[in-house]
């Protein structure tokens, strides 16, 4: 594989390229043509191939892609292939919220330990975790081999929360915490701002109604 | 205001402008240079300048901004101003998550309902809000003036319940399944694919690990 420099904004199109395989195998498709596959996803054929090709590219010319195939090369680029153990960090309601999500992911995805500060928590259970000590972190990440570290904490103490995930020796950490963290380079690193995307909703709601919009026409997510 | 056609780049950029705002607002800074809010933020001086001249500009030569009318000024262009009345949609682990999560929101987003076909759910309570019944949507929707629906159905569903939202009178859709929708072009449409996140995510730990990333450097979020 000759992946030494891929682009964000590829990397950010294959989860939703298997998004569309998954789809499609679920429907019973078997293949597929990059014309028709283009039409479905939106992007230009050339797009796909281009994106593909810096995986090796998957297609046959005359042929199109083989769904179930292409679907398991860009699991196993992304790493699906594999398991994941997960730490949530922070039981409020965030933290809560995140861990009966967490519990729905599919795949090699799994939540091993819930951690919080406050003592009132700490002891009871959470979608069937025991939440534990803050103060046992890092010798947990150690022990369970943890890789994954997900910050639901308060904006006020994300990064130094992050901090300690990165000392214990997470590879990688997905915050929903309502303010932005700086991590090591060798540690990934995914930030989800759920607030964001709302307010950005609003301000859409709000400008349709000032310009009017036209009824009528469809649009698809972008 | 002069926002005929305001680029997605520009109003995906306004709600992290906001957050920094909120941010230094709380450690009681009152006033920031463009070069100071640069540096903190990560854009340049020159595209912060321009994002905010599409609605109007608002800091002052030689002064710079203030913090706080900045941010009450992006909240007015965003319509955080207002009040948003929210149904969600779908009940299930995924429903639970969000509505959990919706309750966290600040501001004036207000989850008023929870809608469900499973007849075992329907009459149940969800944090406090009574789960009804999805063939009762359209009647709440327009009686209630509901303003956004949250979806957070099967992707087989998705689409359905988007066009019943629609049909009964949305101004916004939030979605959280795990597909792609479209809506008319007079609602306003924000999906979130947590599961692509987190595929992301697990990509760039196992690139990490391939390209054998040099330790020391800090990076932040982009």
């Amino acid at each position: 594989m000759k992946n030494a420099k891929i682009s964000n904004a590829v990397i950010n199109r294959l989860p939703r390229y298997r998004r569309y395989l998954m789809e499609l195998q679920k429907k019973g498709v078997e293949k597929i043509s990059s014309k028709e596959f283009s039409n479905l996803i939106g992007y230009t054929a050339s797009q796909i191939r281009q994106d593909l090709n810096n995986f090796g590219g998957f297609g046959q010319q005359g042929y199109g892609y083989s769904v179930e195939s292409l679907r398991e090369e860009i699991d196993a680029i992304l790493g699906l292939d594999k398991e994941y153990r997960m730490v949530i960090m922070g039981a409020g309601n965030l933290g809560q919220a995140i861990t009966k999500y967490a519990n729905t992911i599919k795949g090699g995805f799994k939540v091993s330990g819930v951690f919080e500060v406050n003592k009132n928590l700490i002891g009871t259970m959470l979608e069937g975790i025991e939440i534990m000590d803050y103060e046992d972190i890092v010798e947990f990440v150690e022990k369970e081999k943890i890789d994954i570290g997900i910050i639901c904490v308060d904006r006020e103490n994300a990064q130094e929360v992050a901090d300690k995930l990165c000392f214990a020796g997470v590879k990688g950490i997905w915050s929903f915490a309502r303010t932005d963290i700086e991590v090591p380079k060798h540690v990934a690193l995914e930030v989800v701002h759920l607030s964001d995307s709302i307010h950005t909703l609003a301000y859409r709601m709000n400008d349709i109604k000032k310009t009017d919009a036209k009824k009528g026409g469809r649009k698809k997510t972008d």
